[in-house]
């Protein structure tokens, strides 16, 4: 099922942040092997290592740094290839790698709503995959897209998987303290951040994405594309001084009753299937589910299985719903590059690519 | 409706944050003139200054500084008292000082949900102060005891009144983001905060204030003391790195319907009884509503009017209930010293003290 | 000395985080009036506030958010203008002003080190003024430019004078912890600097100002320009993650030798000529001196007479030179916005402009 | 020479910040195996993941978790110990246990500067545990104490043994900006640090120590124990808004003159003997130089070598001395619990132990 020798990939978008931390988990990939970074038009023909603002801790790894970028319009020969571009420009080139061969894992929100484009979270609704012969026989693709939802969906969605099944989720409402890194580089001004909280990401658009997207996860897929999943769901967003990791106080309505502790039960046996869980990127658990007090913090946790991992913590009664809660998972890694990799690493075991 | 002349006043632990914001926010009051401080038994006996780690930006008020902190035990001569003692010592010396004939205008948790005891917001629930004379009766006290509510209460009482008295809140949902100043000093370890957020305070304990303490503030005086409003309240804390101003995101169910545009107003044009509203320590207005897309934010809002003052923002529809905000205020001093202020001034002007 | 009637003023590029602190500053002054606000190409021809990104905590003076920003090209007729402009745009700008007959208090570095150009803290060195007869003279400008230093050489400068009348500097190495605020806005990016420190600051730039313009400032007038104070001056900047106040560690090497509590004594004895003491902007004293072993503390003294004043701390005994101390002040008050201000009013208690 | 079987050690004062970092970092050290867990009166008999208040990110190891935490008076039959007491408890207890037979790594101050006691830094004087014979015969211990320097001392001795060796360090001018992990839990309030700096750590003592420990660290053992080398060091500190990772800005005078080429060289091409070289926890290489203009950086380079490299940036000329130079190295890891393993490690490579 591993790929007889390492894929070659690219990475559309490669200079900025959430380009690198798909350099950094692609670097030592035991599948993958970049072979192509792409970067705009101040960067092509350059060392990758010039024209990168490089802001993780760990060093560039020197092989990377060294390759010429190129020009995000030449698709470029390989199966695969890790989307980190702008919305605007993903609109634009995802298509085109598509057409030209290329299976796109996109961290972008340009297609995610698409009813022939797979929203993909492996533990939680990788049959959706499905859906990728219609999309290549509709848009006459030779390739594909498959695209991770936004990052503060992640971290819900994956809680909310386990309870759907076992107990039918009607309402949710929910409130995330997202980090700074969510905004990429420089993103977010230290003068606005410091000893403050700003009570909106995106105008809106960040509230949109929670409140819509889940309902395509959880949904099935139908004779006509995706049936959405009927959730009402409320969110609030907040941006908090946090440098990587997103926390999400959740209330749900149930179909079926459930004490705390069921429910708890629940979301800590929660396993992927088979396939999945022998993925080289998959957490050792989809969720741990702690009994301390004040976990999940995000400092603390974020960093669990590799940042794929997703703490739970504090489920208990809700005077209003059922059940309350706080999530907790790495937006960068669970949440942008790492759940990318993940979902390419599903379609090369599932033989899609490869 | 002002004293002839100024009136002594005692403070109850006065060397601990909230008693520092008392002293502060006393020093050039035009109705009040410090003139006893308490401290536990390792500052009694000596200067303030000598035995207060002070904490706020400003300096200590050179006469302050120099007055020597008494015992708790031992009951002043005064007409009024703030009580910025932990809840335990709170217990035995609050009513100590009311059999005296002190008013204890109280910060502490210990009488909050005493029906005997007014949970007093000026602006909110003036009227509560009736129950005082049965207060006065029963417990055989020449004094009494006037408490305000807990910090994050406050903050989301203020814009739930007005709305309460127009379109009826039958449930709330409210996730809050408070500031390390709730604490206390040391308080919050900077090893746990920063970079971080711990999602619970005071082991639930907070969570629980804020789910009764509005249905006291906002229910009425019955024959047998008070009758709790009927609101479903569910409430998530957390702690950020911020370092005064709690914020608070909101969702409300309502009985009668109301638009984001008639909330808004409804908030916007609340004021107090006149008699609230002359008062020294009175905001210029209750609540202010933001139109921004990103406000209210602790660290530029939290000053407004002097920290008395409230701000709401991004009202809107809500998926599940009928409104969603953001309300925030100081709570050091809004939220506690400031707040305790106020309850005192309204008990002069009332000629209940002085 | 003061003016008859308040003085218009005109405030070049001031949409950026320098100029909202001269908005700020200049909106109740008791001398000058806002009369012209001068911004870039997509500014021109809009209202104040709907192109400005305010940042400050205390909001946009009303009566200034709806004034109409003008072309910074088109000299206004104005006696003052206190420019704010990166400075590129004022070495162009700036003589062009003058030129036209302004006096301009400039925060740019652009004409800091021209030797006609008088680089001026009314507490330090008033008496440089005397070199504006030459400046309008050779450069025919029937206005004139005065400029202020950079930020962190004001904190140091002005505990350096008193102890260098005194004693005479010879030598001063300095280690400075630089705000945020000092790099404008959107400035230093949240990723870099939470939980972080960044040892340089303009790459070296901040550095060689910090040891060159001191030289100046505790210089004479010659009878060619300025004749530099002989002080050896090393320099290492570091950005921390505090949001306003400089803070710098200084050892200095004597002339003449003085215990710490001479050069304590010496630093809090100091005042300025009557003339300066009495401007609006002065502080009630020019340095005040903490005995506490922990200040002083850029939190906790920025403020210190509207944030005009320095507070030293620390004054011991140096094992390499003669003494070592902290000395801060506020980077956007003091050491740019409000020192600009003050030089204006010294132009104008001295009949200079008005 | 790694042992033939794992060593069993213990861990005096397990339960604090430091010792939790030995837990952290002895628990799968492949040398020794934590059998014994000392604590205070309050922990002494329970589980010790019961009575620790666990502060790092990583879980507590269940292994160790369940270990019951003995009483530090009880000397253990064990062949090495781990000091992480406070400097009062370690006067008492350390000289109990090397009488006992044990060889005490300490982390504590109380006996670094006892003139038969080896401070010591693998990398910097090995040749300075010779004295412990004479510890041994004078003091009468079968068992022996090694101490490890300050925190901040290690930072800075790194960078300046292979420059005193090769060019003769005569003077040194030295400020810190300290991480709060530097202060042990609780330390730091976060009402004291956030949108902060404090100028001082211990009143005066941690400088003390930097002006000290160096010259004992880079002394030669004469025939009276240690003589110790010459130089003039002073030093200010600073607690700044940091996790982990002290950071000093140096300026340096030499005997012999060398440039930032030569000087840079020199650090990054020093090498520890073979024998420290090969032991478990040695860095990969002792000095990384960065090229960078804004490096090193405590969030971005504390990590280096699992936290045991050190990384210098910014080599430059000083306007006042030779060199100037920024130094920052891990404080709880190089310069606390890493540190003390890594001299352990050094004992038993030298057969000294096991």
């Amino acid at each position: 099922m591993p790929p007889s020798s390492k894929l070659p990939v690219a990475i559309l978008g490669a200079t900025g942040a959430v380009g690198q931390r798909f350099v950094q988990l692609l670097a030592n990939h035991p599948w993958f092997e970049i072979a192509v970074l792409t970067g705009s038009e101040r960067s092509i023909g350059k060392p990758y290592a010039e024209v990168t603002r490089w802001i993780l801790n760990e060093p560039i790894p020197p092989a990377i740094g060294t390759m010429i970028v190129q020009p995000t319009s030449d698709v470029a020969d390989v199966p695969l290839a890790f989307g980190a571009l702008p919305t605007e420009n993903a609109l634009e080139a995802e298509p085109q790698w598509a057409k030209g061969g290329v299976f796109v894992c996109s961290n972008a929100s340009a297609f995610r709503m698409d009813p022939l484009v797979p929203l993909l979270i492996p533990e939680v609704n990788p049959q959706h995959l499905a859906i990728l012969e219609r999309q290549q026989r509709e848009r006459g693709w030779p390739g594909a897209i498959v695209t991770n939802p936004n990052c503060a969906t992640i971290t819900v969605v994956m809680a909310l998987k386990p309870l759907h099944d076992a107990f039918g989720v009607e309402r949710m409402f929910v409130t995330t303290l997202q980090a700074v890194s969510g905004a990429g580089y420089p993103g977010v001004a230290s003068l606005d951040i410091m000893d403050n909280i700003i009570p909106n990401i995106g105008n809106g658009g960040e509230e949109d994405k929670i409140e819509t997207e889940p309902l395509k996860l959880l949904g099935q897929i139908g004779d006509e594309a995706f049936q959405n999943a009927k959730i009402a769901i409320s969110a609030q967003v907040t941006r908090v001084p946090v440098l990587d990791g997103h926390t999400a106080a959740v209330s749900l309505g149930l179909a079926n009753k459930a004490s705390p502790e069921e429910a708890a039960a629940c979301m800590s046996e929660f396993r992927a299937p088979q396939i999945v869980r022998n993925l080289p990127s998959a957490p050792t658990q989809p969720i741990v589910v702690r009994a301390e007090a004040d976990r999940p913090q995000p400092r603390r946790d974020r960093d669990l299985f590799g940042g794929m991992g997703t703490t739970v913590g504090r489920v208990r009664p809700c005077n209003l719903h059922d059940l309350k809660f706080v999530v907790l998972s790495h937006n960068t890694i669970r949440g942008a590059a790492g759940g990318a990799i993940l979902n390419a690493e599903l379609l090369v075991a599932e033989g899609r690519v490869g």
